[in-house]
């Protein structure tokens, strides 16, 4: 990097937008490396939602620059035992409790070194027992955007928590699916990868039943507006997941769907 | 600009903050443009209203720095043919869908330059369909403020949608006006211009009717506190136009109207 | 400072997130202070709520670094006669009304310098009666923030507006405590200063009582996870009170208990 390109430092928690939380991290950060830029990945993720934490991390970490240290704070068991991580891989790298919310990533993008955070060697100051994002994870990010040595922040490891992803189960002509989560819009993000079924495009030998009384989608569309106004339609996702969505109006809504619930895809051969 | 003062690059969506799509964003414009200066316009248009974030940009675009890139993904055709602008004014420059949410800016403050981009000049990467905001329009944001010259990314065009403000009906001594919108202070933004009735403060010779049923206001009010505590008010709304509120109150709660309905403004002579 | 340690301009609001209100200083700050670092450290506050203004700041602002400008919006007072106020601590600088909103700080970080901001030394442009976060307090910070003497905007005074923190009332073996906010979790903040009881850790002494027809809590837990699931616990929290918490639930809900709320602190002798 060259001077005029500042280390990013982006921030991924469950923090949500009425409380400080998320500005005291940035405050924290900025003390330790004050030529550092913050971004907000997001706090939204569902209050101690880890699989949510992990699945918008996997499907944003490839867009930010080399060298982005993700600090993610998804941290049900926050002050019990649990280690905290940090993690490098080959052109990112991330912090994080030791709970699988990383190890989404891990899975697509193998880690070259994973260091378990020594509380002791990352701070000399009184860490509080219910907020490790401000006290050790923000402390660590600052040190390790400034240049210090992840390696003298605690040891290596080679085994971490993983959590597994919801399976898409393949049985011959009839898919096993699951709605991972639903975004703002009331588009339900599944756990069918785009390439999966990529060449079913506008296909009408791919269908989607959604459950009893719920109508069924035929084919993947193209885009939001290709379907008819009100009518449930599937589309290629830019997260890299086959979502379900309703033009100019809600899927979530329409359908009640929601994280976890079963669709059944079916092929015609 | 000297070194001291890097570029503006200032976001508006409708993305909301419980997902990742204004962060990934941000990973894409800091990965063009590693010295670029991110700020949130705002985030919170209401899902797929191009009125609403032509009416966020009009009232604010003018308090940044001269040269910010504005980038505005309000965008329910993504994906379809409609095209995505680059428009250069006197002080500010944007980036948008060719759907009118640029379109209000333009009314006030003629272009210089509009660009329709050129995708494929844009970005040697895969486009989805469904999120041009990170395919296309962040990308666009980067090599813009990299400097490089809007007329390589697509060609120069003199004509681009339209949406029509909604009008004020002058009639004599009876105006017909509309709410606009409500902000997070259930304060009612009407399109009557502040200045259109500048000579009517703290006068009796005007009053609004709200509809049957509802308060009707007389003359305008200087401050929120100015009024008694529940009582409907119109004042002087920052973003230029007339807002009905209530001092420690919602007017929105109180009066019920909503973005679209229809206010009298009547005049004693 | 060196070049490379940018000023930090860290906002607190009521706006929220749905307006432009928060972009919009956003780009006046940047305006007249080009370098300046932003950060956001909440917009959450609740309408109107200066107490709720007062807590976040508070609780968060010695975490930032030296130097760093605070810009306090909570403001129901836009437009009338009261004032706004720069004020100087030890480490710190604060914009803010003359409200209390920075009462609560001053009072446990004794000011070296407060300035009544002067509007005409502070702008030349036109003020608006109801957005002074836009009009004079944003361009306050940009000066500062550009190095102008804080002198030159108004004069010292010696006397502000405080408004009380609600009082822990100690009568022996028994505390009347409050209930002073709840966070995105549900956790119930009270007005129990966590080394006020610092010594009950894990003990049975210590019990509190939250009301007719809730359960009573007994000892202060050291963790969210410490409890059983479902199971109310107090334990001391982040920002220095201690807190009601459930562990994977949330106390708000599950005792109905809101801001203003009395709790009965007993202690067995």
């Amino acid at each position: 990097m060259t001077a005029a390109e500042p280390s990013v430092c982006a921030l991924l928690t469950d923090f949500g937008d009425a409380d400080n939380f998320v500005g005291v991290m940035k405050g924290v950060i900025l003390r330790g490396a004050p030529s550092v830029k913050i971004v907000d990945l997001s706090h939204g993720v569902a209050p101690q939602d880890v699989e949510e934490g992990a699945f918008q991390l996997l499907t944003a970490y490839s867009y930010f620059p080399a060298g982005t240290v993700f600090v993610c704070v998804v941290d049900p068991g926050v002050g019990t035992g649990r280690s905290l991580l940090f993690v490098q891989t080959a052109r990112h790298r991330f912090i994080g409790p030791d709970n699988g919310v990383l190890s989404w990533v891990l899975d697509r993008d193998p880690p070259k070194n994973v260091i378990r955070l020594d509380p002791k060697k990352v701070t000399n100051e009184r860490v509080s027992r219910t907020f490790h994002g401000r006290d050790l994870m923000a402390p660590a990010a600052a040190l390790i955007l400034s240049g210090v040595a992840p390696s003298s922040l605690g040891p290596a490891i080679n085994a971490w928590t993983k959590i597994s992803f919801p399976p898409l189960k393949k049985s011959g002509a009839k898919w096993t699916a699951k709605i991972l989560s639903a975004d703002r819009f009331g588009n339900l993000i599944t756990n069918i990868p785009n390439k999966d079924v990529e060449t079913y495009k506008n296909s009408s030998k791919i269908w989607i039943e959604t459950g009893t009384g719920r109508p069924a989608i035929r084919g993947i569309s193209e885009t939001y507006a290709s379907g008819g106004d009100g009518r449930l339609m599937a589309l290629a996702g830019s997260g890299g997941f086959i979502e379900l969505a309703v033009r100019n109006g809600n899927a979530r809504k329409k359908t009640g769907l929601k994280k976890g619930d079963t669709l059944s895809v079916l092929f015609r051969v």
